[in-house]
């Protein structure tokens, strides 16, 4: 994600880090190209004076137009959904911290100096490996180091029997209730709510893998790229009559503004990818673990992340 | 579903896997081919000279355009609903196995060598079966082996007394559920939640029937046919003054461009289908059946299923 | 509700039934007829040019289209959220069903051939009438037969007392679990859940009451009819010198576009009435009854309603 | 709220009830001198020619279509959710009502003639006390013997302490509450269910103060008046050369639209109000006084209001 | 939040209190510079004819007014969550209230006057500090005394070693709740209804917070920026030529909607902010703090924020 302020003036123009422009570069250069080719053809193909005006492109513009913006939006709705999601993660961790230390009773108090004999300590740390395993999940990345520390030995080892490290977690923790109601430490009121936090999560974790696992209808995708780009292609033609040598001007304007969206659509479409426009997933997590690490009390907590280079991953 | 990457350069306008393009094909042809004779005839009808200019398109493309978006955004949105209740029953399958599991209690480990004797592993194996009968019923498919493999005989015997198998299954965990109650093995506190688990799933399967039941109002569908069929046939007319020999071209990407919104705007509406825009409910099922058999180790679970042809069934 | 497949070819437009055109015939013929005298007189009214061209049109269309997306937009959510409450009804109505024979406890199993003495039998019997009821209600029909079937005799002479007969019956299914709650034979926490089940039923049915007596405010329908009606009856003006004898075709497709549009909004916005857009409240209230009388294995249940003529009441 | 039929033919321009028109004559009047001025001039300026052609409107109209589209629509979602918060209130209420008498143990049957020494009768009375408060502090009236009739003398004496009456209502309900937990006279799962049912209740008011203290983005709207009159004011000028003597006219019809659809948008944005397209408070306040009043068999209930003059207040 | 009604007649266009346009001035300035400039060379560029018409513009107006609809809406959704956010956190402070007051039992009536060695009283001014804890989290403020008047010194001094002081109440809320149901002073099911709401006020802020920390993706912003820059810095060459020195009169309107609505944009994306469009935290806190107070018939209440120079802070 690109974290930094909106330029002023000139410089609006000449910043690349955060624009789009580097990713729709070949295309609009091709199109600029032809456009310059058709200006200083005056619009004759091979001997052949092609015939367009402009009123084909006002015509074909509106539903293009139209459809773009419903593109975005959809787009954008994922976006902002996976981010809810993930906000959803940050604060049922919270709470579930809350609960397992509140609604468990143990004469000790809950701190992490406890280990992981303790079995809330045992349910927090499980909370931080939850989100990184998520947040590898949807990145197809390993579970390295930052998710195996929050687990015990054996834990680790069963683990790898699951497909779904999320899913894994989470039975460790319904089991470790059931242990707790079988102990008599909850009350089964309560232990109704921390399963429901429970469910909570599992709820984000499933939402975000369908987000993942599903794009927007494919044919929607290419039929809006194959019209972005014949209408860009071909308005050259349209223009160069009564605007002359301005054509490749306009056309590279009109060609950033359509393939930019649409590029940006693409980008934001999978909001969980490593891209400069992707959530900070690695920042969420590390604030989960920030917090959750707090209360209880743990020492040696990271800081936040801090975005670099104007973007936090 | 189609899964595969956005092609780049000019494969982008040769692909026809996932495009459109097929089933508009007839209705394209022939709008076409009346440009082309439009075009040679230069807009005369039986010596009778067609005075179109561009205006009336102009006037009537805007409104057409905002009710094509009216209705892709609606069918849009009755294709996410179908993919987030899908989500929603993939999420509270693997719920209602944790709760089963972590709630009800048993002196032995709740695994799959227990067989259905045991309540849990009958609930587990129920909530897979659940899943595939919701996918024959919204599909109008016979219940095969997939489905009756989860059931006990005398549960198969029951089942075919009823017409709606995924109600039928309800009411089988409803009355297990009823025995923990009554043999104490569940609190009540607790057994609500898993009530309210099985009315989620319920939940989840009725609104799939009401999205599959009712479809988008037959009268909006029936308007935006005959105009946009209207605008498409008549656009040679108005254009073939100003463009010329471009007519057929121009007509050829505006068809497309409406005809294609139209078909993917029906194709998306019903989304349990199985064209290729459709959702993979196949892929889902499996899904389910992976996460609920690995939760109580299961052995010989099959593989996730894979794209065959960039389409997911 | 039309249910019936998308025409072909031609057929598409000759057909009437589910069309919206006989009830815009009116004034759309009057239209017609008006451009046809513009046309013949070239524009002039009583010796006087009318001096219009396309630009107002142009000007006028744009946001008169976007009103009319806002109020299609705002329509078809009455219908859509009208469409999910009933589909809420279907599901808590199962929910209400198996929670009854599930969660209260009785020697007996929960079979129709109990009779009305039964407690949870009335229950369900109970249920099944609330779903006329409210049809009943919303359609400002009479409650016949189909309702009082359901109902004791004291329940039927008591429910003379009450406006609200939806709302009569969730009494008497308050008073009955109330009863089961002093006789013990339900937990106070399961309890909590099938009153949450009846909050959820009278919910349902007072959203349907909201949608029902609150209108999209009369001043938008007024001021989009007046201005749609002005920019149509107008249009022959403005295009009769540029598109000559081809004015009344074009007017009337233009106001079919318009006048077919503002007809749908006005016939979907009201989605419990019986013209043929309107949601099917007998099928979906017979589905109901299959539904629960399957589950209590009670015999002689009629099949569900087919459409009639294409069209489901 | 109006209400009434959508009015046929020649009547529908001549109705003034429930139209936007008289709010906004004097900006409309002054638009037609001006363009009037202008046309008897030809678009001469003190001597000087203003040489405004119409594609200025054309650019500025569109974005200015779009935000008054994006204005309406956040201003009828404002309108919408306040309607569907009352319909919250009014379903809650009648499940406050049903709760209590089913789930508050008492020997006696819950009817009005117990009087409010009866808990369950006192708090079916304050329901209907919390609707008639809610509605005067969202209107900013005072509370007269509609709502003082149904306190007792001890909480009307209280009550004069606190600024938000419905709050303080909500406190009598919850001290309420408690007195039966204390007494044994409900089981605490049960008594969880009322005290959602209060929250519920206490939501659905703070959201209506929220919304009625909440305006759009004030710059907002100053930006849209702004940029709609300026546009309105300048058409005549863009006319008059392509139009002449109708210049008038057009301009009174596109003004009509604007400032209709801007005045609209003012009034509905705020929905509490007594203005004829403002929500119906007095009406929905009186059907759940009768509702409540049914419910406990209470004798004298009001009849429902109606329309008076088309109106509903 | 600007609170003012709205101005009549010339004063609308005079006012600058709310109005966008001091935010704006800078860049709107330089553009009617450059128009004039370009009026009075008649379009030439260093003896070179810009050959622009008002084409391009139309081409290029229109992806770009429904991209700063799409902004707009976006934008404005974050404003209105946000304000639901708080809306959220004022019902649910009251219900904590109410259930802390009439759910832990305690034989003293619960009045401020016990001090915060009664645990309800705490509960209490611990959720006024919550709301100012947060409103200064979001706004980057210091905690100051309106925010440690409510603490205890122990509490104070605890506070210190948490990055969130929100979270860090949150904490302690838990603690006192397991406190009292150890003490048995609350039933378990009733702890749970306290539990939900502790819950939901962690929702609230984590959802605040995911507002504030995610900007809508800032390519979208960039692109938007360009775009709209490029259109109305080279609007005049394209309209000199049709409306000669109307021409910076027509683009000073042109780049007021455009760079206003960017800049509106802009603002009502972070609605924590202390600018005027912003939302009035202080004001909310004000009203939190009042209901609270009264709820526990404190003394001393300060009264509620009124507008200063029709600004809410």
């Amino acid at each position: 994600m690109i974290i930094r302020d909106r330029p002023s003036g000139f410089r609006l123009f000449l910043m690349l880090r955060g624009s789009v422009l580097p990713r729709i570069l070949p295309a609009l250069t091709i199109n600029i190209i032809i456009a310059t080719l058709v200006t200083l053809s005056h619009g004759d193909l091979f001997e052949l004076k092609i015939t367009l005006t402009t009123i084909p492109f006002t015509l074909i513009g509106l539903p293009i137009s139209i459809f773009l913006g419903f593109r975005n939006n959809a787009a954008y709705d994922r976006f902002w959904e996976a981010r809810k999601l993930w906000g959803e993660l940050v604060l049922k961790s919270r709470n579930l911290s809350r609960q397992c230390r509140s609604l468990i009773q143990d004469p000790r108090p809950a701190v992490a100096s406890n280990g992981t004999g303790d079995i809330r300590i045992r349910m927090v740390y499980r909370t931080i490996a939850f989100a990184h395993a998520l947040k590898n999940l949807l990145r197809n990345q390993d579970n390295g180091k930052e998710f195996q520390q929050w687990l015990t030995a054996q834990e680790l080892t069963e683990s790898g029997r699951f497909r779904n490290k999320p899913d894994f977690l989470m039975q460790c923790m319904g089991a470790d209730l059931q242990r707790c109601l079988q102990e008599k430490r909850i009350d089964s009121c309560l232990a109704a709510n921390i399963d429901n936090t429970l469910s909570a999560l599992t709820s984000a974790a499933a939402a975000c893998e369908r987000i993942r696992n599903t794009p927007i209808p494919f044919s929607y995708t290419l039929l809006l790229h194959r019209t972005a780009y014949i209408y860009c292609f071909l308005l050259p033609f349209g223009l160069v009559d009564s605007i002359g040598f301005m054509t490749p001007f306009v056309v590279a304007v009109v060609a950033y503004t359509f393939f930019g969206l649409d590029a940006l659509g693409d980008e934001i479409e999978e909001p969980f990818g490593t891209e400069s426009n992707d959530l900070p997933l690695d920042a969420i997590c590390r604030a989960i673990e920030i917090d959750l690490r707090e209360s209880i009390h743990d020492t040696h907590i990271p800081p936040a992340m801090l975005p670099v280079n104007y973007c936090l991953t």
